[in-house]
């Protein structure tokens, strides 16, 4: 298959674990014929430095042109004292934006060498492998009014949700179910919210074009429980755009893999923008130490996800596994009896595996 | 010192842990000097049985004239079939609101015999001694509108809160930070939220009038990380209704020892709900083995937070804590090397602590 994916390394470690991660694409493409065409754009603070705009007119039309995005990091204290439209993280935030990409797939897996890190006990965590999924564009997060009230007395949020944009979630929920153990958990406060009602008789109906996939239905609350006590229950998680914030961060430091963990950020037509969840750590920045795993693991998840290239995802996360089961980390990991190597050097080791 | 005390053991395990209550109470008040007067009422499904109402006016009366008030619990399978407004929790849910009581306060404390049964490693855990409080009668649970739109395609709810709701919740915070360790954090979502700025503003603007407490301010998401990652750098936690909702749940199953946890919801003048965390538990109800720790704790939280009784309550408590160090508990508990006792024994064996 021929595609064109548009690198957008960004600030801080972003530059060293793109070129892992283009370097084990170029490998997967050879094995398995298809043609990865890149083209390297600016965007977040580096963006800033060059053409004085976190988000240039040039990244955003090679972007809507693209099949994927790959994104590296953005941000750094070099840019916090600009005003908020000059930060780094607008550059994030407007490219999801122009793009539509209104899916946020967070996957959460232990890794068995990692899960002596994890603050959960290992009977309790290990074989957890999670998915969850934050619809990205609606709810209280954008809905207006958002303004004081009665000479500033009070204050208002808006919840709002249009019909359609819980369909296309819901629906991105199920196919995604149906791609892994076919276990849906559909989160919402459906004993208080309208919204939340809306939602679960959404998901409800739906569930009829997915008689393969099996819904449960869970309160926020118990959520929140549940993915402390009994992590390994869950499969794919589909929820609205802030309890998703909250649960999907609250997920993410539950193996202790948290440097690990990819991203992504798709619409429907399977366009998407992938990132590792970590940041641009700009204190190890350009000293090589960098850990590649989670932007190489977000280049698989666009493999899977944009491209339906199943068996080429899998093998790349495979051979992470195997890599950090052979001992081998950066700085960051720590790996009984394990070897500490460098960012080339573990990309390498992978690209071996 | 007298006091009113109204009792309200509701539903299943209820009224055999009311009891424990009682006798404790019984063996302060004698101790100190206190004169303690008990009166008796229904709530609950146990009144939807007897009245008719899951909240007769009679109760409401009582509790209007009281000093405080005690709730063992509500609810259970043989009510579930009621239509929504008389169901049991609707007993629980009126009075809150009838007394006006806006702070839901949460401690979450680790009980080192019970702490091989946290989720989280016995390192993260330890001395881990939280207290949360969360606005109870505003936000996103009950702002106007809340309705379907646009012939049912949209939905909308309303976070709403007004200024003084604000500042009552967030002195109750600072007020309750001075009777522990004087850290206070604040949690909101200002980079997003309008509502979570003003909220931030209002903590900026009481912290000069409590110069002894140290404030930190926290955005939700990081804040459901940190609950899990470094449970024991928290103090006193306080945010809105909803936010409060999810980490109150998530932080109550951080040590253990759900079972054992006491709950208030107070107003400013003093007067307060106390009651366990924990359900009904229609299952063991009438077999003398429920566990009557956190009903005994939460009566502890009604001296201290009602009473003004801080050295009383401490004594509760201890004796609880030495109870437990002695090995005794009840069958929802393990202790290694512990001696399995009923409701009754237990109780006993706290008094004589
Ligand atoms: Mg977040
Ligand atoms: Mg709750």
């Amino acid at each position: 298959m021929n595609k064109q994916i548009i690198l957008l390394p960004g600030d801080g470690v972003g530059k060293e674990i793109m070129e892992s991660a283009k370097l084990v694409l170029n490998v997967i493409a050879s094995e398995y014929g298809h043609n990865f065409t890149f083209h390297q754009h600016a965007i977040g603070g580096d963006a800033i430095d060059h053409y004085g705009t976190p988000l240039p007119e040039d990244t955003i039309n090679a972007c809507q042109h693209a099949d994927a995005v790959l994104l590296g990091a953005v941000g750094g204290g070099k840019w916090d004292s600009l005003p908020g439209h000059m930060r780094p993280e607008k550059g994030l935030l407007g490219i999801r934006k122009k793009l539509g990409l209104f899916a946020n797939l967070r996957p959460v897996k232990g890794f068995a060498p990692l899960l002596h890190a994890s603050p959960l006990k290992e009977e309790i965590v290990k074989n957890s492998d999670i998915l969850i999924i934050r619809e990205l564009t609606g709810g209280l997060y954008f809905g207006q009014p958002s303004e004081r009230r009665e000479n500033g007395n009070a204050v208002v949020d808006t919840l709002y949700y249009h019909r359609s944009e819980m369909e296309r979630i819901i629906d991105k929920a199920f196919q995604s179910a149906r791609l892994r153990n076919k276990q849906l958990t559909s989160v919402d406060k459906a004993n208080v919210l309208e919204s939340s009602r809306m939602w679960r008789e959404i998901v409800n109906e739906k569930s009829k074009d997915y008689p393969d996939v099996t819904v449960e239905h869970l309160l926020v609350d118990a959520a929140a429980m549940k993915l402390i006590t009994r992590p390994n229950h869950f499969d794919v998680i589909v929820t609205e755009n802030l309890f998703g914030d909250i649960l999907s961060d609250e997920a993410s430091v539950l193996t202790g893999s948290l440097g690990m963990l990819p991203s992504a950020s798709v619409r429907s037509d399977g366009v998407g923008l992938y990132e590792p969840v970590h940041g641009s750590a700009p204190d190890i920045a350009g000293k090589g130490i960098a850990n590649p795993l989670g932007m190489i693991l977000s280049a698989a998840m666009m493999l899977k996800y944009s491209f339906g290239m199943e068996e080429e995802a899998e093998e790349i996360e495979e051979a992470v596994q195997e890599s950090l089961e052979q001992g081998y980390h950066t700085p960051d990991l720590q790996i009984k009896g394990g070897k500490q190597v460098g960012t080339k050097e573990l990309t390498e080791i992978v690209v071996d595996n």
